[in-house]
């Protein structure tokens, strides 16, 4: 699929391409495997990206055996089951709710944020579970800079996934993201995307 | 600063620089003016990136009177005051928690998902919130592919926003941005990101 680039930006046509305008959401993959390289060349890329005093909740749990995958997929809701069954990794994305732990030294100039502002559980699950979010759209973004495609899910049991993989009760699931080379009928048609006027207006 | 290209990556290398690597947090801007055109070669890239269900919660409110920055900035914390009165152009994002509405024409391939899953407000503001905030990640990264610093900020008065901007009762402020050309002395020095080991885990 080809349109026009977009000329009013700087990132090349390209790259617009590969990130946004020709990616999809993969429903099918080849067996091409994923290897930790790559999961780490693209986390040294989006880690930059920005979080409210550099927060950083965003934890992921690459799922790579067999009974990983069983504990997994049982928690999936019925349509996603066979792919993320299928997919050459499956990727759980989290949200750590104690993330304030690493915030004096993340945020070496304003240490006392851990105090002033996250004392309290709820403002931290909040806090996290938005700025987890924000990371989530910055690792998809990455696995398609990885020249792979990403199929994220959030058709499962939250609390099942929960207890399942953070017994600890400091982690809430944000997103379960396949993530491979796309196979055949990788894609479903795209669907519309509301117009620029039904999105932003001005004041 | 420049630091090792990442070569397990497919996106070349100025463009990783562009969105991730070089891309900071802008705390000053200079007087360089941000077009509508700009906006929207943003939201026309950016639009592409994935929702659940298609769903597409994020609404822009692009702030461009004196009076409509007036009556934003007194909502702002004290210490976001001064850079939210001065950037070129400052940008309210949200989520529409009431979506639902445009799903029947959004996912033309599954309707009933409008009323199967959203049909109570609770299950669409937690669906809009997370939605949206993915959508706030893409956003940031296209304000960087137009060659724009984006300063994004949470320290408000959420609750004086959404009535100020969102009289109808059904948007959710989740983050506010200046947007412009980074002016004097724009960056604070950059906060370290935690290393791969702490985030990613394998089972």
């Amino acid at each position: 699929m080809t349109t026009a680039a977009n000329d009013a930006l700087v990132l090349d046509t390209a790259a617009q391409d590969l990130l946004f305008r020709e990616a999809r959401t993969a429903n099918t993959f080849t067996d091409e495997p994923v290897t930790d390289e790559q999961i780490q060349a693209i986390y040294e890329l989006v880690k930059y990206a920005p979080t409210a005093f550099n927060q950083q909740p965003l934890r992921v749990v690459l799922v790579r055996t067999p009974e990983g995958r069983e504990r997994l997929v049982q928690h999936m809701a019925d349509g996603n089951k066979a792919k993320t069954s299928a997919a050459p990794l499956v990727a759980i994305l989290a949200a750590d709710n104690e993330f304030h732990h690493e915030l004096p030294t993340q945020l070496p100039s304003f240490p006392q944020a851990k105090d002033m502002f996250f004392s309290e559980r709820p403002a931290r699950e909040s806090s996290a579970l938005f700025n987890g979010a924000l990371q989530a759209g910055y690792f998809i973004v990455g696995v398609r800079a990885a020249g792979l495609a990403a199929g994220p899910m959030t058709g499962y049991n939250a609390e099942g996934i929960n207890k399942e993989f953070f017994g600890d009760g400091e982690h809430s699931v944000l997103a379960v993201v396949n993530i491979g080379k796309p196979g055949e009928n990788a894609w479903y048609p795209r669907s519309p995307r509301l117009a620029y006027d039904e999105v932003v207006t001005t004041v």
